[in-house]
This record gives structure tokens, sequence and C-alpha cells, in this order.
């Protein structure tokens, strides 16, 4: 594919510096980027970089004007960037067909144009959307369903009844629907809940490898549209992710929260059960949430405080060892100062 | 199925509040339960839900003495309701045979009534109880046992030589008795220390999707009859873990530590290696352990303290800043009176 | 095998205090040694333990100079130890060859002596080097490499066109090559940015089972030489790893970030993108990383400081609810003092 500078400026909604009838033949990172590629950078900061790069055009901010190779100028770099990149690299879907080495079940209904490769199993009664892929080693429990142009990557589970929507990439390792962890104590044993629900993962949502998302108890867990979660996370039972949240790796979610919309969890996060999470809330790395946080706001902490609370605090935090020695300090201090004027004090009195 | 109010409340030992001749054919939650099911509620608080369920009948504490509908009045009512949700919705096994596709050791043992699914692999000289179920992409290496009943997901794989109980669950991406992280240093090369041991799983033992159990370096890593482990919990090489223990989500125990008898550790915990935690110890989530914990006691925090002292402690981290603001004003102030008092005194004993 | 125990001293580099002349058939723990069998103890304070043991000679450091047993005195005995386990476990490779169960792409090049188990999956054009194994569900992407003598247990993913050094070892459920985590935000929605990367793993490596290491956006995500990772760690896209670095398990290292050579992640340690830690860096288990580290050094905590900074604070720590006791009381005794003085002072001036 070939395009001129000035229709990719078009096509993303910015503006071009300098000859816009270059020939773009591909979209690279400043480092990789051959001639005839086009790169990008984020910020002036990273201007100096451009000295050194081969590439023949340049994705800017607004704010850089000038560079000696051809610009274009857009508000968001990274998102005319990414658009351009897509463009030069998504390929055609190409069916593969199914592999007679796969199991299927009779009662099972399939879309046209499928890709299931060899050791896939495809329990009862599930439907598979058209152009789903389904990798080797990938396990469909009986009744679930896969929505159309969904891709699972190899040994990927989905636990009986599983309803996974359009569009949606599962990648290696995913595991949906799990029973919950629950059990009631009886004396000192567990006695096993039963997980009779099920998960729903709608449209446009992507799951990072090794993540784990469990069963309701009753009902449904739910991934809301366009959510992207990263590896190894744990989502549990009746836990429900709002609209275009980003999980990031290694969160854990427990039982029944409710994460809002928008929301941005830092790596390693931990939500405890029962609470929720209001929309556009941003949770920093490692913290932990113990109770509902409220909209719009960010937050840091293990117990998660409002971001700025927790940096005053945590900068604060290293001087603990001298604020003591202060304090033992100033007990003397005080002491001594107390015995020679409550002393003086008492002579008065008593003259 | 269908059983009287009356003969649930003398299954579970509880007393009917009502008409107990009513017939319950099912159990359900307060939001899913329908006409001629019951459903529960744990505490009073609960009691405004009570309005809108469709269920005939409810589980409740023993203070709720009335609403609407027919009670089953009981001490725990998630226990008693577990129960009869049990009964409602257990299913009698239905073995489904030797699938042509798996691939069995001709030395291997196989129990009667098994269901074993397509690509399947059961090594050499395995023995495989009665009943046993394994979906597909399960792996059994050479010289493991599986006691009768038990249930192993699809992709769970077992290294050679593990011991498996009765009745033991092991969901999907189960992997038991991959080797310990064991490497001694040769200068700045790490060694590899070989990993000989195995592991051992008791009876009525549930792990979660994708949890890692290390074989021993010699000897055994061992996991308790009744223990229950959430999903992508890491336990490493010699842990011993003891009955009834229940391990959340993305816990990790490192080398030869031991755990008590139902002890809790809550989500993400971090246990270091070679410690001991005593019996019914609960532990906070995300706490770490870097010492033994006495038996009995919760702890929280990283490292662990006792539990309220933590909150003492963690309540006061936010007045860091304003405590430390304190310091530097009484310093002044101090110094002031110090001064005006010593000079004084000075000025005095000049005189 | 049989080895003289002087055979053995001279092997590692050691002295041989008593009969040098004994006959050693294996090596053991303390409590699993036989008669016949050498055993180590790694520091004098285990001297007690000796008692018990069967075994026939012990590994001993050089303060040790007596027991009732021949010793084989060394510098480091964990190490001679590892050296003469090695010798006495360590079995020749017997290849299985190439079971008909398995897929094998006709464009792919097969070294010698593989074995191959049934249900592995290799891509087109992929390259396997001599004595590979590939264990059942092994899916090897198109356009890999795998290099001599490693061994992918169950259930491996590898994408492709990832590169696999010779000697490596990637446990059950280890994922190399997923999609980093990269999304651009357009409004609400997020615009997945294409991850076009790979992932290369050089020689001698080893990843524990669940482990994820996210393919690279451009490039290359990098495990250096002789690096060995434990279980359930995330390596994001981008990441690179220096030779012989340990990381322990799960760990979390975002993208970009930069980890030097001889570097020790403890447990559960997260380090945010972007960054650089230098060689030969600890950082103590559940540390948060935000920002680059100084080589040679230990560090602890989230945010990490260096370990003795951090221990002094966390000492202190559990004192916050007393100390900010003595700054109330030192407010009062304070006001009263000062309330004292300075009216003396107005009246002194009044006068």
């Amino acid at each position: 594919m070939r395009k001129k500078l000035k229709e990719l400026a078009e096509m993303v909604g910015g503006e071009v510096l300098g000859n816009g009838e270059i020939e773009i033949v591909g979209a690279n990172s400043i480092e990789g980027a051959k001639a005839g590629e086009i790169t990008f950078i984020a910020h002036p900061k990273y201007l100096g970089k451009l000295k050194d790069t081969e590439a023949s055009a340049i994705v800017v901010s607004k704010e850089i004007r000038e560079s000696g190779k051809p610009l274009l100028s857009v508000e968001n770099p990274l998102l005319a960037f990414t658009k351009i990149l897509i463009l030069f690299t998504s390929k055609p879907y190409q069916p593969r067909g199914i592999d007679p080495g796969a199991w299927i079940s009779p009662s099972a209904e399939l879309g046209k144009d499928l890709s299931v490769y060899p050791s896939v199993y495809i329990g009862d009664r599930c439907r598979i959307g058209d152009r789903v892929t389904l990798f080797p080693g990938v396990y469909i429990g009986e009744d679930s369903v896969i929505g159309e142009d969904s891709i699972l990557y190899p040994n990927v589970t989905l636990y009986p009844r599983s309803i996974i929507g359009k569009r949606v990439i599962l990648h290696s390792g995913v595991i949906i629907g799990a029973d919950g962890f629950g059990y009631v104590k009886e004396g000192t044993k567990n006695l096993k809940i039963p997980q009779l629900g099920r998960v729903r993962i709608e449209d446009d949502v992507e799951l990072g490898a090794n993540t784990t998302i469990d069963r309701a108890t009753f009902g449904e867990t739910i991934i809301r549209k366009g959510v992207k979660i990263d590896n190894l996370v744990q989502i549990a039972h009746n836990v429900e992710i709002g609209e275009d949240s980003l999980i990031v790796a290694q969160v854990g979610i427990a039982g029944s929260t409710k994460i809002g919309k928008n929301v941005i969890l830092a790596g390693q996060v931990g939500v405890v059960d029962h609470v929720e999470i209001g929309d556009n809330v941003r949770v920093g790395a490692q913290s932990g949430v113990p109770y509902d946080l409220a909209p719009n706001q960010g937050y840091t902490g293990s117990p998660a405080l409002p971001h700025q609370e927790f940096l005053r605090a945590i900068t604060t935090f290293p001087k603990l060892p001298e604020m003591r020695k202060s304090l033992l300090d100033f007990e003397k201090r005080l002491k001594k100062l107390e015995e020679l004027i409550y002393s003086k004090e008492k002579e008065k009195k008593d003259d």
C-alpha cells in the first residue's frame, strides 16, 4: 500500500508541514523506520531522537513546526499514528476452514468462514459466529456462544454456558467461567456453594494471557463493551466491569464488586468484594481498595487515598525515624522547661 | 425434585414459620428466584430486598420472625441454603467413557466409569481412580495417581509422580509439580538445583484456575485435606498447607513455609520462605508475612502486624504531613521559650 | 553410579575430613538420605540435624571440622552439593520421536532426535533445533525458532515469530508473545495499537509455570542469557531483562522497562513502565518501583527506598498512634507554658 502524506493527513484530520506529495509505504518506530515509512513523536522533548531516524515523515504534536523532514501535525500524535499503523498493517481475514483434528459436537451450530485448528473442542449446542478463529487447544464448554469475528488464541478454556460477544480477543490461557471461590464453613469444614451462573463478555473486549474470569454464583459476571484487560488478572464471581475500562496486569477484583465506565486500575491493584468504583476513576499501581470510590478521581495506596493525599503522606513516610527522634528530644526539653518554670511558680506562691 | 418446606427444615435443622406444607422445587438468589423456589437472606439488614422477590419461601436467621412469606429459620442461613441448593442442583455423575482421541499409555491403570475427553494424555504407569473426569488438554505425567471422583478441567498439567486424592477439583490451567525455583549462584551464573520431589494433594481439595503448585526439591509439597485455593495462586516447593485452609486469589507462598489448619489468607497476600503460620490465623488482603505468625489471630499489613495495631497505625498514616508540620512548629516555639527562659536564668545567675 | 568421597572432593574443589575412600551412591536431603548417600548442611547452626541423618557423608562449610561422619569441607556447601546432586541424578536424553498425533507444517524445519508428543502444533516455517522436547498441547506459531536441547512443557504457547535460545526450559502454561497491552484513547474508546514486534529468549533461560512474556510493539522484548523467572510473572512489551537476573513469582514488569544484569526481584514486586534498574540491584518482596534504581544496592517498599532507610521507617510505623498522642500532649503543654511565660513577659513590659 502507498499513500501520499497529504492523504494520511486527511484521514487523521491533521496538517502537513512540508511536502505532502511524498509517498508513504509503512509506519514504524523511530528506531525501526526505514526510508518511505512514517513515524511519530509524542512530545517535543523527544525531538532530539529525530536526528537519527530514517523515516521519511513524522507525526508530531501542534507545538512542533519544524524539523528537517515533512511533518504531519495533529492534536494527538499517538492516536493519529495508530490509525496510520492500522491502515498499513491490517490484513484481510483468511478463513482456514475446520481441521479434521478438531472435535465438534454434532449439535453445535457453526457460522461461515471459520478457522478451527486441530485439538479444538466444541461442546454440545454451542453457537459459533461467522469468521471466528479457534486456535489449537481451545475448549468451548456446552451451550456457549461466540460472536462473529472473535479470536480465541491457543489453550483458551470456556466453561459451559459462556457468552462471548463480537470481535472479542481472548489471549492464550484465558479461562472463562471457572467456579467462583464460594464456600461456607460448617465447623472447620468448607462446604462448596454451587456456582450456577455464567460469564458474559460483551463486544470488542480483549483479555490478556492467563487471565481468569469466574462464573457467577447466580446470574452473570459481566465484562462490558470495549473493556481491555491485561495478563494474569483475576475477576471473581458476580463482578461487573463498566464499558471501556482498562485493567492492567495482575489486578485482582473480588466477588460482586462493580467497576464503573472508563476506569483505569493500574498493575497489581486489589479490590475487595461488594464495593463500587465510580466512573472515570484511576487507581495507582499496587493500591488496595477496601471501600467504594467516588467517580472522576485518582486514588493510590493500600488502603487507597485520594492521590494527592497519599502522595503527601508517603513523602513524609521516610522521615518517620527523624520525627520520632524529634519527639523524644522535645519531650526532654519540654520537661526541663516545665520543671524550671513550674518550680519558680511554686516558689512565688510559696513566698 | 419437590420437597415440602417442612422437609427442608428437617434436613437443615431449622424451624418453619408459616405454612410448612408448601412445595419447593428449586433454590435461587433473591433476584433470580421464581414462584416455587426458596431463597435466603443472610442478615436482617437485607430484609427490604424481600419485597421484590418472587420466591415462595425464605431461609432466614433467628432474628427474623415475620415477612409476608413462609420462613425457614436457622442459625446460619447461608449454610442451610447451601445444603438446600446442593440438594436441588447436584446431578448424578454420567460416565462419558474414553474418547479414542485421548493418548493413554498401555502401562496406565484405569478405574471404572471414567470420562476421558479427546486430547488427554495419560503417561506410563499412572493410576486413575473410578469415575475420574479428565477434560480435553489434560496432561498426566508418568507415575501419577488420581483418586476416585476427581475432576481435572481442560488444560490441567500434572508433572510426573503427582499424587492427587479423592474428590479433588482442579480447575483449568492448574499446574501441579513444575520445578521449584531453586538456583545457587556460581559467580553470577545461576546453577539449577535439581527438583526431585513431588506434589501431594489430599482428598477434597479444590484448586482455582491457573494456580501453580511446585514440586518439592526433595520430599513433598503437601496440600492437606479440604484446603480450597482460588485462582492464580503460587505455592512454592516444599510448602505445606494445613487442613481446611482457604487461600484467596493471587496469594504467593514461598519455599518451605508451613501454613496451619483452618487458616485464611486473603487476596494477594505474600508469605516469605521458611516461616510458619499458626492454626486459625487470618491474614488481610495484600499483607506481607516475613516471619512466623502465632495462631488464632488476625494480621494485616506488609510487614503484617496484629490487625488492630495495623488499623490504628494506618489510620494515622494520612495525618503524617500535618504531624510533621506540628513538629516544625513546636521546634520553633520550644526554641523561643528556651531562649527566653534560659537567658533569664543566665541573667539571674549573672546577677 | 559410585564415586569415592575423595573423587567428589576433587570434583568440587573441597577437602575430605575423615575417610575419603568410602563410596557414595547418591545425594539427598538430611531427612531423606540413606546409607551410601551424601547430604549437606549450609550453616553450622544446622549441625544438630546431623544426629538423625542416615547419610554416609556430609558436605559442610569450612567452620565445621568434626562430626561423627566423613565430611567434605568446601567454601559453599549448597553449590558443591548441587554439583554432586547433578552428577548423580542427571539422565541422558532419550529422544521419543515424533508422535503421529502432532500437527506439523510441511514447511517447518525439524532438527534431529526430537521428542514431539501428541497434540503438539508446529506452524509454518518454524525451525526446531536438535533434541528439542515438545510436550502435549504445545503450540508453536509460524516463523518461530527454538534452539537445541530446549524443553517446552505441556500447554506452552509461542505466538508467531518467537525466538527461543538453546537449553531453554519453558514450564507448563508459559505464554510467549501475546500482544502487549497497548491502547490509545479516542474519546472514551480504546483503540488497539498493533503489536508488531516479537519476543527473544536467549540461551539457558528458564521460565516458570503460567508466566507471560508479551511481544514488543515494535522491535523485541528480550530475556537475556541465564535469566531465571519463577511462576505467574508478567513481563510487558519491550521490556529487557539483563543476564543472569532472578525474577521471583508473581512479579510484574511494565512496558519498556530495562532490568540490569544479575538483579534479584523478590516475589510480587511491581515495576512501572519506562524505568531502568541497575546491575546487581536487589528489590525486596512486594516492593513497588516507580523510578530508576541505581546499581549495586538493595531497595524495599512501595515506593521502593534504599533498604536500610525503609527498615528504619517501617519499624517506626506501628508507633504512629503513640507519636500522634505525644504531639497532642505537647501542644497542650507548650500552650500552657507559652501562656504563662508570655503573660509574665507582658506584665513585665506593662510594668
